[in-house]
């Protein structure tokens, strides 16, 4: 695969890169950005996996998620992808709205035309962007774990719950818990997906958990003053789903916190730390 | 003196406000941010103000200067105020140009027409904000710090120096340590204040020390891979104007790192240690 670099910049000790690449999962250009802290020559370092919310790209974790200090600290790669994928030729929700089509992925492969096409994000998640750090960056791809927020939360959960191998550790900033109960996760999913909410629990943490998948446990925060909390959010299902299979989940509703990145980035080195043990680092 | 609250939001064990008044010093409605950690009732916290930039507002450094962890474990409140008057009659370079006019007032008192109705950032910080900051935040307003950013690192310099009762400690990233020996100073300082040189001596850190300005101590961090290092922000010339004076200086030269928050957000910690130890918190 051939990078194309968009900008390289020193920062905490390590180099924060923004990366381009034409991908075959979604069949357009896909941008992520990379920080790499400094290390030995050879060495390679565990990676983190951070996925986006609706409406962000990898900018807005790149530059408001307060990750590179306690990155550099902890030896750990953070790569941030994009939530869809964009182009011109890419279609997009038919009203425009936020919350389907351009920045709203869902981490799904669609089913539905028009946008089986492009919108692959579960294969570019899962295989691409995974291979292509493996191959392109000094990353011990045996060691990965998959954060995220609000639908990257969503995303991260229902990909570690399908891939228990490929990564050591998951955790969420105010995920969607469960699309099947839930105005944005029912538009995305029809749209992507088709009717048929059978072929939805696939994409659901909940309904994967109730059908038998499983990790070795689970960091979610939750902040209190989340405007999302009880209509999209819903944590109460993740814990009753966790705690009806004996899934480990470690869920800390925090006090006042909204679902922006003053929440994320104040629980971020928290949330790294929790990975890097479960890395060995 | 009544404060319009823009947004109060949790972050990192406080809160992060922006807020917006009417300023007596600009003649127009002025917004700026707090960040105020937890603490006990009734105490009061020292005080750092930080002056931004060309370009920016008070939201630059908010969304991306990773200082609320170090502000919440030091005890320090974290003020930004806005680099310019702003509002449809203040007046705005001629060409509309970056280097002057809105978003770049210079912390000067400016005395040519028609800046100086409104382009008075230096009574701004001097005196407006700061008695503001004592009267409407939980400040122990006898404990300020100030520090900057380039065009607020001089804003940070000059002020620090001409008030060294007002402010226990000074800092700055990559500042204009001259404006009479650069072409961002030259454009601003003949704009705000006319063609006579001498009357820009108080707006030169370097100038004011060697008119016999002193204040305690200055740290300064400067990427090397700064685009502007050679050409607008010359460090070498603050070296030298305080070694001539012996005023003690720590000009720490940062291996690669650029102008950007990249830079400022690796260093923020540092420096608020550094002003947290002056301010004996």
């Amino acid at each position: 695969m051939s990078l194309e670099v968009i900008s390289k910049i020193r920062s905490h000790g390590g180099t924060q890169g923004v990366y381009k690449h034409a991908s075959s999962a979604t069949g357009t250009d896909m941008e992520f950005s990379v920080f790499v802290p400094d290390h030995a020559a050879g060495a390679t370092l565990p990676v983190v996996i951070y996925l986006s919310g609706l409406t962000c790209s990898q900018a807005n974790v790149t530059e408001k998620g307060e990750y590179r200090a306690a990155c550099a600290a902890l030896g750990l790669i953070f790569v941030a992808p994009d939530t869809s994928p964009r182009g011109a030729d890419v279609p997009d929700d038919a009203e425009g709205a936020y919350d389907f089509g351009l920045g709203a992925g869902f981490y799904v492969n669609a089913t539905e035309a028009p946008f089986g096409q492009h919108y692959n994000m579960r294969d570019y998640i899962e295989r691409e962007l995974h291979a292509l750090i493996g191959a392109d960056f000094p990353a011990d791809i045996s060691r990965v774990a998959i954060m995220g927020h609000s639908m990257g939360g969503h995303g991260a959960l229902t990909i570690a719950l399908r891939n228990r191998d490929q990564y050591k550790s998951v955790s969420a900033f105010a995920p969607i818990v469960s699309p099947l109960n839930c105005p944005w996760g029912e538009k995305a999913l029809s749209g992507y997906l088709g009717a048929d909410r059978a072929a939805w629990r696939t994409y659901d943490a909940c309904a994967l958990i109730e059908d038998g998948a499983r990790v070795a446990d689970i960091l979610v925060d939750q902040g209190t003053g989340d405007n999302f909390l009880e209509t999209q959010l819903k944590p109460d299902l993740l814990a009753a789903a966790c705690a009806a299979a004996d899934q480990p989940v470690t869920l800390r509703m925090q006090e006042g916190y909204d679902h922006s990145y003053y929440f994320i980035s104040t629980f971020m080195a928290e949330h790294l730390e929790w990975h890097a043990a479960r890395l060995r680092v």
